[in-house]
This record gives structure tokens, C-alpha cells and sequence, in this order.
């Protein structure tokens, strides 16, 4: 196996995966040196190439789709899964408008954080550089291959792509547009790599390549990400499970709480910013705002997990309102299922919070600003949603044209990623002859 | 073992290390809590009674030093390190002045960072908030103890530090004296706690807090801090060697050149930022500044390790300069030792550091704009020294009133971390009722 054969046939594999992946890491390394020396304006050249590939060559995609959709049923997949896979022209054009916003985007590349002169005279400037290699695991839509290929080129960092086999064809009509686009922008085909092989071994190679790897983000369910911290010698950004929460106060409008609340639960459920559990001041049962959210959740079709004060405020309902246990505290449904607390106060829910929550995304509606304000305080959660549904965390929604995830992490990046959060900083001293006495 | 006793004697030891030090873990994150709360000015005060109390209890600290002192000759200390363990009126009063410079800086915590008006109304802020709970474990002179509880209390931190057994008394008399200060400024004493007992296994059980502990800052050799990494649950921000460059350019001033190099390599030789091989452009041996160079740091009593054309440059000398393996250019001396090479290009110079250095400091000396541009763009470091010294790479010397390490990590801080580096994001979205449609 050659270091420039990036793109071996899937179905027959590679003969040597750990050289293979050493190949492609190496080849991203190089890639990443050439890309921090190329302007904005020729990487953004790039993402608009690739926008035009994905649209100029839509029937090629459809049709490397369509073999990905005829292997579905066999892989197990479900018919909602199925329907995620499939690139409809309607999602062809929204994957090329994402790449576009994200060439629109500022770039974040050398963008001056701080600076100052030292009284020794000495020009001190922090700047943004890129990381260099991004290796990113996922297991997800075929348009997160495009997204994450166009965030690593907006940031001047070498990426290698190693996505679910499911999307293996899609994925890899998607990289073709990239290495074409690539060519015209006249930047390296290696800036943009996918792991050519379904060898599971490939993802174990490619962790241990540290020297030529700056990080490795993994997205998709907790066992794989489990899995890559535990194999993994470079550093993870990691995109764990969204238990999100919605806290209900007392004060509270009553409509905006039950809006809220629905949204939050079942515009769609399958996603790591849909709230989880339900949190209600118990001034909420007196004021009928928790009757009617729980009304209006039930009306909604959405199974609920309810601890004995919410079941006491419904005595004819405790068939409707199972008894919740500590574990659907804890549990990420992405269902139509969700539980249900009365607190009796807003350092409650945080404590609630704190305790089961993923410090993903957790929401508090009410219009009284001292809560509002102890919620922020007390909560440590990566998006604090006032107000609005848990659902608007998310890097478009964001303006941030695009997210590789969003880090439930504390360090390095937090909540949605965009561009800028693929780089690092570089201290520049710039000075005329100083040494230290 | 109670949760209250933070500081049970050393020399006796706890009952139960793996209690004691969930102890620690739960405490330190309760008060988090509360110093998350606390407004800048409320902690800033607690730094200035720090340093008051430094000041103040000058005998009391000079005694507990004493212990460590007359211990030392018996843990095997050289006179050197014994040196610098010594608590001296100068040394206290520098780092009553550190803490004051700490209190001095703008607060990080609440900046905003970016934020707009979404097109649905929802307004959107990404602030710094505090970390929370911040392990530190290290092996340093005891100014460093104060260094690390004060930039930890800016930035709404609690700390539990873990000191070297050399410094033991020294740390507990700073730990007594930043308690009393926590107590003057109502904030919770278990903000700033000290290990109270050297038992070793005490690092393992505080390394899988990882619920009540939010990031490990390890800081000494490198054996420490791999150690650290292998066994940690809790994220950690190394803090390894610095093996830093200084290349000289064919169109330095040579004044200049011979003054850096010397400056960078024999000004202080044990600290990270010391510079350990000279690189010289291949012109420097036909104007003469490598012969500069290296009679200067031969002259200062640098034993040099050189290539065969640094060698053949001095047909004469070769006794004086052995002859480098690949092993010393790998190498961080810290000592009066330095590896010498001459190559090509500047990229050449680039392509070395990238592949012997650690990422921390490297330098250039030249008066050519390309060369210095390529050499920013191509060498992969922390911090890049431009016509001056590699021992300016430090946090007080950047204005960031100190450091709690030189971060050689790409992801979260890189280079010498401030206050700020201590800090996380947190998006706030503030809305009035939006829903995603």
C-alpha cells in the first residue's frame, strides 16, 4: 500500500490497514503544512468548488447513494434511518449551501486574540493558527462529511474522514467532489482524506498516530465514543449524549412554557439538544402551569416518567404518569418519553441539573429575572437556553455556518463547534535584540 | 475522616487516603459553586489579603521553610534546589507582589466573547465562566503555591494543590496564610486546599474524581506528568519539556545573534524556556556569525555536540566540539550543554524543530521579513521568538501577572496559562418564547 493510494476499494479492503492508516496520517500532516500557508481567500475558493461539485455532480451522488440505500435493510438499518441516509436534491442543495455559509464565514485563521508592547519593547501578539490534522469518527448523515470537511479547510487543518459504513458510498462520491474541488483550488488532495477501508482495526491505527495527528473528535453514540477514549493517544473532543433539561418557574408565562415545553420534547426527538426531563417549581402545580404543559405533553403522544407530586396533581391519571426512577433522571431517550420533577426551587432544578444533566443544553422559562439569573449562575451546562427551546443549539442555528458537533467537554471547546474552535493559538514575540537580565 | 479536615498532619498520615481525598474532590467542587457566584471585587479582595498575609506572617512562614531546609540535604536535594526552596525576605515579598499583580489584571470571568441578534430575536452571548475545581500537581519552589491559588481564585476556581514533600511546611504555612485570607474576604476556605498527607497513592485517588474534579494541570518532569496522563480520568493539560531552538539566520546582525544565543542558552539553564540547540544558516559559516556564536557560547563554558560542518568550521577545535547523535538534538540539556547544526534554508531549520523540539519556544534571529515569515509560518511551537531571547516565553513576562504552567498542548492553552486559560464558555441564548419550526 502506497502513501498516495488514499482511496482503496472498500469492498476488498487494504492489504496492510496499519501502514495504510500511518499513509494517510503522514499524508494529512503534510497537507496541514502546505494549508497553513494558504491565504482565506484560495481556502475559501475551495469550499466554493466544493459547493459547485456537490451540485454539478448530483446524479453521481444519487446514484453512489442509492447503492448505500439498497445495502441499508441488510445493515439493519430502520426505515427512519434510512430516510436520514438518503440525499434527495432538496438535501444535495442545502449540503451546498452549508459549505457556501461557511466560506461566507470570517476567516479564523490569524485572527489577533490579544496583544500589547512590553515595556521592554518587545511586540507581543496571541494569534489563531490552525490545529494542523483533524481525525474525526462519526456515524452520521452523508452532509456531516461535507460539513466537516469544509469547518477543517475554513480552519487550515488536514482532516481524515472516517465515517459509518452505511454511508460509505455517499461518502465517498462527496470526497471525490472535494478532491476535485481541491485540484482547482490548487490546494492538496490529502488536506481531505476518507479512510478508504471498513477494516474496524483502521479507527485503533489511526489513534496511535499522535505524531501526525493533532486531534481526534469522535460523534456518534456513547459506546463509540467510550470506545475511542479508551484506544486513543491523541487528544479527544468529546460529543457525548444531550440529557437536557427544561426548567418551568413559577413565574412562568403559561403559554410559553407549554411551547416551549412540546418543542423542546418532540419537534424531533432523535437529536441530543431535545430536552429529556421536565423540571416545574411546585408553585407551578398551584398555578396550573405544570397541569397544563403535562396535558399538553400527554395530547402530544410523549410517555411520561413523573415523580409522586406531579402524579399527585393528577389523581386519575397515575396510568398515564408512570412513577419515575433515579435512571430516567439519567437517561438520554431520544424517544417520545420524558420525565417529569416538582422542585422547590430554582437552586433545586440546578442541583437536579448538575447531578443527572450532561452539561449539554438546559433551558429555564420564566420572566422573573432573579431566577433567570440564579439558573445561569447555578447550572454548568454548556448552552443556557432562556426563554427558547433546547432545540436552538446548534452551530447553523448559532451562525456559526456549520458544526463538527457540539463538545459536552469543558476544555478547549464547548457546545457547538464551528471553525474558529478548530484552531489553536500561537504567542508571537517580535523583538530587536532583548535577552533577559 | 471528616470532609472538614482539609490539613491532617503530614507526618502521620491519613487513615484512608481514598476518603480523605473524595473529601477533597467534594469539597473543592461545593465551594466552586459558591466562587462561581462570587463577584470579581469580592475575589480580588481575597488576593490582596493574601498577599497581606504573606507579608504579615513573614516569620511564621520563614520557620515552616526552615523545616523544609534543614530536611532537605536528608531527600537527597542539591544546594542548588536547595537554593531555591529557601523562603528569603525578597523571595516572600516577590511573591506577595506576584498575587497583587493577579488582583490587578481585568476579571475573566463574565467576558463576553462574541455575541449578536439571531433572526429570530434570540440574543446570543458566549462568556467565560470559571472551569470549576482545577487539580495541580507539581514539584516547584513554594511561590509557585501561591502563583497557582491566586490565578485559580481570579478566575472562580477551586484548587486542590498537590506540592512536592521537599516544600511541605512551606506550602502548608502559604495554604494558612491564603485560608485566613479566604476567611477575611467570606469566601470558602475549601476554595484553596493543600494535600495534607505525602502519600503517594493520594495522586491516584484524586486522578478518578472526575465528577467533582474538572482538569488536571500536572507541572515537573516529564516522568510526573506521564504518570499523571496514565492514570487520569480528569482531562489534563500537560506541561512537558521544552526542547527550544534558536536558529540563526544568514542575515542576522551578528551583535545581535551572539547576544540571543549566549542570553538563551547560559542566562538561567534549568527552566523550560532555556534554549538546547543552536541551528545556523549554512551562510552563517561564510560571514562568520556561526564562528561568533560558537566561540561565545564556548567562551561562556557551553559544552558544545555539533554536526561535521559546524566541526569542519573550526578544523582546529574539535576536541571542543563532540560530535552530535540524533539522540542530543532530542535532548532538553538543562545544563550548560547545547547541540549545534548548520542547514540549508529556513525551512530546513522548520522541518528540524518540528521534528526534534517540543512545541514550546523557538526563535529566529534575522533581518530578512521572508525568512521570519516563513520561519512563523512553518515552525509548529507555542511561541515564536523573534530577534529575541526564547527566556521571554513566561507569563509574567507576557503581562498575564503569572502562570500556572507553559502549556505544551494544542487544545485549550498553549504556551504560559493566565487566569484566562482557566476559564471555559458557556453560551446564553435569551429568548421570548422561540420555538424550532
Amino acid at each position: 500500500m502506497t502513501a498516495s493510494t488514499t482511496h482503496p476499494p472498500a469492498d476488498t479492503g487494504t492489504d496492510d490497514v496499519p501502514a495504510y492508516c500511518r499513509g494517510l496520517a503522514r499524508n494529512a500532516r503534510a497537507a496541514s503544512r502546505r494549508l497553513a500557508g494558504a491565504s482565506g481567500q484560495k481556502r475559501d475558493a475551495a469550499l466554493r468548488a466544493i459547493a459547485n461539485a456537490i451540485l454539478g455532480r448530483a446524479a453521481d451522488l444519487q446514484a453512489a447513494n442509492a447503492k448505500d440505500l439498497d445495502a441499508a435493510p441488510s445493515l439493519g438499518l430502520s426505515d427512519a434511518m434510512i430516510d436520514r441516509l438518503r440525499l434527495t436534491d432538496d438535501r444535495l442543495k442545502s449540503m451546498a449551501d452549508g459549505v457556501r455559509q461557511i466560506a461566507d464565514q470570517p476567516d479564523p485563521v490569524g485572527k489577533v486574540l490579544e496583544g500589547r508592547v512590553l515595556p521592554n519593547g518587545i511586540r507581543l501578539v496571541k494569534r489563531r493558527v490552525p490545529l494542523g490534522v483533524v481525525l474525526f469518527i462519526y456515524e452520521s448523515r452523508p452532509n456531516v462529511t461535507a460539513d466537516a470537511a469544509a469547518l477543517c479547510l475554513k480552519s487550515g487543518n488536514a482532516i481524515i474522514l472516517r465515517g459509518g459504513k452505511e454511508a460509505l458510498h455517499s461518502n465517498r462520491a462527496i470526497a471525490e467532489c472535494i478532491a476535485a474541488a481541491l485540484d482547482t483550488a490548487d490546494l492538496p488532495r490529502h488536506a481531505v482524506q476518507l479512510v478508504g477501508t471498513t477494516d474496524r482495526a483502521a479507527v485503533g491505527e489511526l489513534l496511535v498516530c499522535e505524531n501526525d495527528i493533532d486531534v481526534c473528535i469522535p460523534r456518534g453514540g456513547e459506546s463509540l465514543i467510550r470506545a475511542v477514549v479508551e484506544q486513543s493517544r491523541i487528544p479527544v473532543i468529546k460529543h457525548y449524549t444531550g440529557n437536557c433539561h427544561v426548567y418551568i418557574d413559577q413565574h412562568a408565562d403559561p403559554d410559553m412554557a407549554v411551547k416551549i415545553a412540546v418543542n423542546a420534547k418532540t419537534q424531533r426527538t432523535g437529536v441530543c439538544n431535545a430536552a429529556e426531563t421536565m423540571l416545574f417549581h411546585a408553585g407551578c402545580i398551584d398555578n396550573g402551569i405544570l397541569q397544563r404543559v403535562v396535558e399538553a405533553l400527554l395530547h402530544a403522544g410523549v410517555e411520561l416518567r413523573a415523580d409522586q407530586r406531579t402524579r399527585d396533581a393528577f389523581p386519575g391519571k397515575h396510568n398515564k404518569l408512570t412513577e419515575a426512577t433515579g435512571d430516567d433522571y439519567a437517561t438520554e431517550f431520544l424517544d417520545m418519553v420524558c420525565a417529569v420533577k416538582v422542585v422547590d426551587h430554582v437552586s433545586d432544578a440546578a442541583e437536579h441539573i448538575n447531578r443527572y444533566g450532561s452539561r449539554h443544553t438546559d433551558a429555564i422559562v420564566s420572566d422573573h429575572l432573579h431566577a433567570v439569573q440564579q439558573f445561569m449562575q447555578a447550572v454548568d451546562t454548556a448552552n443556557v437556553m432562556i426563554n427558547c427551546s433546547t432545540r436552538f443549539s446548534d452551530g447553523q442555528q448559532y451562525g456559526l455556518g456549520a458544526e463538527i458537533g457540539i463538545s459536552t467537554d469543558k476544555l478547549h471547546a464547548r457546545g457547538p463547534m464551528g471553525a474558529e474552535d478548530l484552531t489553536t493559538t500561537q504567542w508571537v514575540a517580535h523583538g530587536n535584540g532583548q535577552t533577559r537580565g
